[in-house]
């Protein structure tokens, strides 16, 4: 296979620059290519002015082999993508009769009238070839010259994706551009910050001189990559590679390659046919969401309570009004309550319960802001544990909810493998260990 | 005022340029710097390698004022950004006292134990000086050469935002580079479309001419922005055309500026002391979430029910299971019972349910992904409405939410001054406005 080609992607917008709306182009494009083995080299963001999508324009060509741009394609006078990427590569614009035809095509079917500026969209670089858009009304443009490839997109992602997946992926495959899949092999862990992971991970990589290791924190999980740039590693030593990290890692290695660890959680318990409910407080329904992202949930996910009030724990999962008024509803007690109150009333093998505090609220709990139990019910058992966590209500909310998903997991990895993973899944040092030894002795209701 | 600065943002990270995050660097800092009146001029992302950065860092820092860097200031052998820079600036990296007893001091807080490379964190160029972080160990880095500024923030957001806020932009206000706010008026809308939108306001805008107007369409809102970059309108001038568009807007009005729906909502409920519960099934947590996502929300939401199994709508919410069995889980009857069931087991004085095929999950309901049934219950009665979005999961889930929340707002608002709007929040010509009316009958179990 030949050596990646060089892909700078260019998104033009002034609401993105204005924080307004997310780059969604980059991580869609970039997603795309890595799959098929291609590393996106730049994505540069500018405005939508002449002037600076010439300049910008104009420096990717140079350097790059395939340039992509998104935007500036629609029938407005603003759009002016198209008019000065011609001019940079010393193309007229001709007009395309095939894409005026679909142009009027699309506006027949979704029966709305076409105005005269919507024909500005049919013209392309008389060297150029048009890309069909089935979702809108801007054609895109395809380019080759200078032995390069020039890519051009209309901005709407529903209009994109499609063209990106169905006609430019394909063809710059048919070119022998791409490869068949990503040239790395991924390891995901949960439990360990990427520091420490470094200093667990270093002998390895220390037998391996030349493998190249990348470490990326993100949504609760830290993923270590690795490859061979150089190619001194095939892809196979590199899983060799990254088989001794997993076996150094035990329960803190989740998987190979990008699966969530919601994804995992719901495949063990498809795998056993069992369910799963929720009950939380301060992460307001953001753990029962997670549940829910993906077709298929209604299987294995059966609800979830958010308790924001006190009244609302006893009355909708039955926890003993004395048992708040003892412990407090911020207490490792609650928590398992919370766990085992919502499996039995949904009727549910597995309940995982956060309560805490998110943030600061008022006075008193100011200085508890980041105090978050976790709650577990399974059909083993039923534990609590406390953690805590620094910075904002949502750092905390969604350091929260990666926790118990971490916790849930580990449980269900050990229940599928008792011989595999003996431990227990609070380890010995945690001070919390006692105090769920203890709720273990809670009897269900 | 002197022309404002310019500004690149140089963002490093493999992971964006994969695809698997989303470069919630741009938007941050984008949106912070246009509410100071100085727009981001260019945002480049470049994976993480030394060659990469150094080469975008000497072009950005020839042709910018500022140039802003963000991530690659952790502590593994791969973040490089400190050492390449330091070198392009031509300035030695020295180790900072104040920045290693921070780091020790933040270890020391979260109770982890600090391993040696994470002292790499403590070197700054030696001219430059150090941008605490009190939301993790790498501190940010502040360089001023050449006539330029150069901030470097380190990559997780919770950290750099707190940095961004309370140390990046009052240091370029004191040194005048930043204005004393946003140069535009922002019309917050919802409930029309980006082009009915324009269609509608169109007549006030022929009266001023050189009014600059943009569009903006997100999370279920629609905004105006006014602006004179010409000076033409002075502030003043522009709130005036703004008020005139408020008045043609009518119901649609959402605010000036910048709040949320759910801020709205819960100001609404606050000043009167009423509360508010949750009942969901597709939308999984979502909408339950939106209100626990600032601080003060347990004083008017009281929780949140989230069905993803009838079973779960009989037990908790006291649904008869024949309403289920006669009318679907997904009806109009069902929400309207989800809403008023919340309401009276939460006991709270508004209740607002979502009911829906979010996506494909099997065969019988491919066709139906996408239809949505909203229940709201108030003091006043009990209604129902049906809405169909198109897209993806994660899309209709979306844009669900936002509808449910736009109706509570503008039941809120109807509420407070029934005479300044006295139409009906499901206007004339909806024609889920019979079904809603029919439903208006439900009698509260």
């Amino acid at each position: 296979m030949p050596p990646s080609p060089r892909v700078e992607l260019i998104t033009t917008g002034e609401e993105l620059l204005i924080g307004l709306t997310a780059n969604s182009h980059l991580s869609t494009i970039g997603d795309r290519l890595a799959r098929r083995g291609v590393r996106l080299q730049r994505n540069i963001v500018v405005p939508d002015d002449a002037e600076s999508i010439g300049a910008q324009f104009r420096e990717s060509w140079s350097r790059a082999d395939i340039v992509i741009t998104t935007g500036g394609l629609g029938p407005t006078s603003d759009d002016r993508t198209r008019e000065v990427i011609a001019e940079a590569l010393g193309q007229r614009l001709v007009f395309d009769g095939e894409a005026e035809a679909a142009i009027r095509r699309r506006f027949e079917a979704i029966g709305r009238k076409m105005t005269p500026n919507n024909l500005r969209q049919a013209y392309r670089p008389e060297h150029g070839a048009i890309i069909r858009n089935p979702h809108g009304t801007a054609p895109g443009i395809w380019v080759e010259q200078d032995g390069k490839v020039l890519i051009m997109l209309p901005g709407p992602p529903n209009e994109l994706i499609p063209m990106l997946e169905d006609e430019v992926i394909p063809r710059l495959a048919a070119r022998g551009l791409l490869g068949s899949g990503p040239r790395h092999v991924q390891i995901r862990t949960a439990g360990l910050g990427e520091s420490a992971l470094e200093t667990m991970l270093e002998p390895v990589f220390a037998s391996y001189p030349g493998v190249e290791v990348a470490y990326c924190a993100h949504l609760g999980c830290v993923d270590v990559r690795l490859s061979s740039p150089d190619g001194r590693y095939s892809p196979t030593e590199l899983q060799i590679i990254a088989n001794h990290c997993r076996e150094r890692l035990g329960g803190d290695f989740v998987c190979f390659g990008e699966d969530s660890l919601v994804k995992l959680i719901a495949d063990h318990l498809r795998l056993r046919n069992q369910s799963l409910a929720v009950a939380e407080s301060c992460t307001g329904g953001l753990l029962s969401n997670a549940f829910t992202d993906f077709s298929g949930a209604s299987k294995l996910f059966r609800g979830a309570v958010v308790c924001y009030c006190n009244d609302c724990k006893v009355q909708l999962l039955g926890i003993p009004e004395c048992l708040i008024k003892q412990h407090g509803a911020v207490s490792a007690e609650v928590a398992a309550a919370m766990a085992a109150g919502v499996a039995e009333h949904l009727e549910a093998d597995y309940g995982l319960a956060i309560t805490g505090y998110a943030g600061p609220c008022c006075r008193e709990v100011r200085n508890r802001a980041g105090t978050v139990y976790i709650g577990l019910h399974t059909p083993h058992g039923i534990w609590s544990r406390k953690v805590n966590y620094p910075g904002s209500r949502d750092a905390v909310k969604q350091r929260a909810v990666n926790a118990a998903l971490d916790w849930l997991r580990r449980e269900l990895v050990r229940a599928s493998s008792p011989e595999a993973l003996p431990a227990p899944s609070v380890p010995e040092t945690d001070p919390a260990r006692e105090e769920a030894l203890r709720l273990l002795g809670i009897k269900k209701k």
